[in-house]
């Protein structure tokens, strides 16, 4: 397999931490997003949206979208459940995460790591709000919850774990979610855990 | 089954529509988010983040977010591939749906359906490109395939449709989109499709 990601994508780091549980070795090719790798022709060819990450499963065989790759790769392992509500209860985070949390949370953290928080400066005080009511959607649960799905580490719990455990660098204070924050360390402490900046 | 749901809202018919495809029986609850029912603390025990739809499965059991509706409704039936690489489309398609469509497509048109058109003009402006990006990404799509994924009718085709067939009421123009418009009339005219105004 070969994964297309940029190392600094929270997005890309789902996919990486997954295929490193699984154990699947693979090729990562770096695609700077900044300097438009994502958008050139050849690369629309594997992803019209041009985005990354991508997974080529095999030669010309690719799937796009960071959540449905990371379900691609779970289904029949046990980072994926069996039972039909807890599988819908794991697409439920998921599109949580992307509609609720990545578009505040992973935004806000792309400016400032790309030198532009001055620039948004706007925009990143308008994504304060809906970002942390987000992390108070997940504080709540995880009051209750060891993981977001069943009492087990699943896909659901690697979507959101990408970019909440490096929210302080998007400029939200993980220290008002105690829930959040020994949730993050149960997910570091996951057999095969690998960190952001391990590109393997 | 009980549907929480707003009947101007096209996430909550992807869920009528493909209830009534699958011919089960459900009870609709109209949640007038207009008027802040979907904040409530009643409805918050619901879905915590507090929108629509949301789908109660049994007394007590709820699921959220309409793409994972759809899919937990669709598991075993036709209406989702049972080929692992097609089910992965599937996600993808639906991901894509909600990260690159929905926030442009379906927020304009809110705006312009509740009367907020002036208020928000600037930001509608910014909605154009990503939402025509969105379309064409469709188009591309479309020009070479009958449906999104495999050569059936998905719940992929009944999550990009919900906004799409009604993109011109957020201030698209889908005549540029033949593609798009043979395969709106071909979602038309699978057995048991109602319109979104048909609340069933």
């Amino acid at each position: 397999m070969k994964l297309y990601e940029y190392s600094l994508s929270g997005n890309c780091y789902k996919v990486r931490l997954l295929l490193n549980q699984l154990n699947i070795s693979f090729a990562r090719i770096e695609i700077d997003i900044l300097k438009g790798e994502s958008r050139t022709p050849e690369f629309l060819v594997k992803n019209p949206n041009g985005r990354i990450p991508v997974l080529e499963i095999e030669p010309d065989k690719f799937i796009f979208e960071s959540n449905a790759i990371i379900f691609y790769l779970s289904e029949g392992t046990k980072f994926f459940p069996t039972e039909q509500f807890e599988r819908a209860q794991v697409m439920q985070w998921l599109f949580f995460e992307q509609y609720s949390h990545e578009p505040f949370i992973a935004t806000s953290r792309f400016w400032y790591m790309t030198g532009k928080a001055e620039e948004y400066q706007e925009a990143l005080q308008q994504k304060q709000a809906p970002g942390y009511a987000a992390l108070g959607v997940m504080e709540q649960h995880l009051e209750k919850h060891d993981f977001f799905v069943g009492d087990f580490y699943t896909i659901a719990d690697i979507g959101l774990f990408a970019y909440t455990h490096v929210a302080g660098e998007g400029g939200f204070d993980l220290t008002r979610f105690p829930a959040i924050q020994t949730w993050i360390d149960r997910v570091k402490s996951q057999p095969r855990y690998i960190s952001m900046t391990q590109l393997t």
